[in-house]
């Protein structure tokens, strides 16, 4: 079948709003039906070139809703017509890593995925005739996407598929981080780096778990007005402070922070989370990805002295078996989506979406198609 | 008092055995004859002028047992007699680290104790009327010490000081690090790196915790004896593979190592047990002490796909609440400490002790005065 889709055909160029063909879904595969789709600092990491294992041509975007239009052989958890979030973290509920009950990090289609290809090898998008990539198991930026079952989570229908499409992603990275990866307790102290909206959703997560102090930290104090809607208490912007800003809180807090997240990608910033955990027991998490061969540096004295240093991907969340409850929770309100959304476009003007993440002005555009 | 006295004058020479001037206790303080210390890489590394924070001249030593033999105004928790191990890790059970239940690094007498003086900022040390400097906050290598009340644990006196003094240090550290930091749990891979006597006591933890496979990781092949001896089950010198070791140890398991330790203090070594814990649920415990301004570094995607890089100091035990119980285990050998004790020799042969150890031929030397 004809899908429109935005399609990275270079690394550094911006997408081309072309009609690409989608093949049928196979054995086990998926035929889903986008409807809308975030835009997220890893789609623009990858298009920029830097991502050592990006693959162009692709259809890139994994923070999308949709409804299954038509399942592959053998198909049996999702049916045509069931409103779902494509997964760029699978859970088959049978690999060694989802049968551990200590991380969602799913191997099931992880080796396929990382090469552009479904599970089988092979590709379901080309364009005249030319094999197009998928992208982390979902390419959301196609209007019809083929994904893995094992990597479709089914949703309340009832939901609203411009809010829980970022659940795909960065809302769920955020709050599953604080619940899932931290485990912060009501009154710990929580520094979040980075107010992108991932940063924002570690915000609201910390407030839901009752933490005590939560500070953010940014260098555009432009993003301090939505921080505190989401309920930081106390925002710093390093570039007011000759003083490293680790040092700063730690001088504010007397041993520094329970729990710092980094929710960047800079590896200056996650030294700085780190040493900014309190003495004896503070964690620092890391959300935020990197740049291709960056390496983190620190003493080792910070965590002989008893901070840890961990990492956190897609909040720690088991998608099929967790998605679904956090919809519901955003159905009751239990988690904000609106205020994430500050720009919504059609799919045509999809660049746009990248132009106003590089410029600072948006937290999550949404596109609709 | 008079004392005989290991002292060390003057940073990379050897100690002098002199006779040395000892204070009586002041409030707080307690006099302690010290019957058995044993010697450990972190009095050589201070004694090598590699420590930054080292202070000469100095009475070094911290792994010892003894005997009270008179206290200061106040105290109250020990009383001349009784048997006692000095804790270079205090336990003053007030401090918010103390009271936390998270961490057991007491901040009571960490500021002085770092300037190598007592509480009160003055020494009891002295020679030739010149002042002696105490060394974290236990001074073993003089038959007559004086020490904070809060960095004395009480022990069983018919426990053998010849070996319960190994409680003070390396064995606690190896042992606590598995069951109080790592956690390790039945069946948990546990890999090993440096057999020395803080590595060979984490292998004594891993088999307490009924741990799976032990893979013990030395350059030196003499010390894959003993440390078959206390549980290890697989050998591996970095040297006769081509690859890193923690390729080798990724390739021999799956995915990994559930929980690794450092006992060396090499960062590079850091760096390999980081990477050989077990993607998704790994943990690196770092105990070994590095050498100053010495930096540990990766690549944060070792985190973000679920790796914890933490540390360990005294093996998370705390010294007043714990280790009494330690030597009752001792004493019912649930902990094998006579394997530990390779040489044992009189005051005046200290030095020897030290060469030993350098030379990679003993575990633990133990001194008796």
């Amino acid at each position: 079948m004809k899908s429109r889709a935005a399609v990275a055909f270079e690394a550094g160029k911006p997408l081309e709003i072309v009609e690409i063909d989608v093949a049928p879904p196979r054995a086990g595969e998926v035929l889903v039906q986008i409807t809308h789709t975030g835009v997220c600092h890893t789609d623009a990491f990858t298009l920029s070139g830097d991502d050592p294992e990006g693959l162009f041509p692709a259809v890139l975007g994994h923070e999308g809703a949709g409804i299954v239009i038509e399942v592959g052989e053998g198909v049996t958890s999702v049916a045509p017509g069931d409103h779902v979030i494509p997964l760029y973290t699978a859970e088959c509920g049978e690999c060694l890593f989802c049968k551990s009950g200590k991380t969602n990090l799913c191997i099931s289609v992880r080796a396929t995925q990382g090469k552009g290809v479904m599970p089988d090898g092979t590709t379901r998008f080309s364009y005249k005739g030319q094999p197009i990539h998928h992208y982390m198991g979902c390419s959301t930026f196609s209007e019809y996407t083929v994904v893995a079952e094992v990597s479709l989570a089914k949703i309340n229908p009832a939901s609203n598929p411009g809010h829980v499409c970022l659940l795909g992603c960065g809302v769920t990275t955020g709050i599953g981080a604080v619940h899932n990866t931290a485990k912060v307790q009501p009154g710990d102290t929580v520094a979040v780096f980075g107010l992108g909206g991932i940063g924002l959703a570690v915000i609201q997560g910390a407030r839901q778990a009752k933490a005590g102090r939560i500070f953010a930290i940014d260098t555009n104090p432009e993003k301090f007005e939505l921080a505190k809607a989401f309920g930081a208490t106390e925002f710093l912007n390093p570039k007011d402070y000759d003083k490293p800003i680790q040092q700063v809180l730690v001088e504010m807090t007397g041993w520094g922070i329970d729990h710092t997240f980094e929710c960047i990608g800079n590896v200056n910033v996650m030294r700085a989370a780190l040493e900014a955990a309190h003495r004896g027991w503070g964690q620092s998490i890391v959300i935020g990805v990197a740049g291709a061969g960056q390496e983190i540096s620190t003493r080792p004295f910070q965590l002989v002295t008893g901070r840890s240093w961990r990492g956190s991907a897609f909040g720690g969340v088991k998608g099929r078996s967790q998605l679904p409850g956090m919809v519901e929770d955003a159905m009751r309100g239990d988690i904000e989506l609106a205020p994430f959304v500050t720009h919504t476009m059609p799919l045509e003007d999809i660049n746009t979406a990248f132009d106003l993440m590089h410029e600072g002005k948006s937290i999550r555009s949404v596109i609709h198609f």
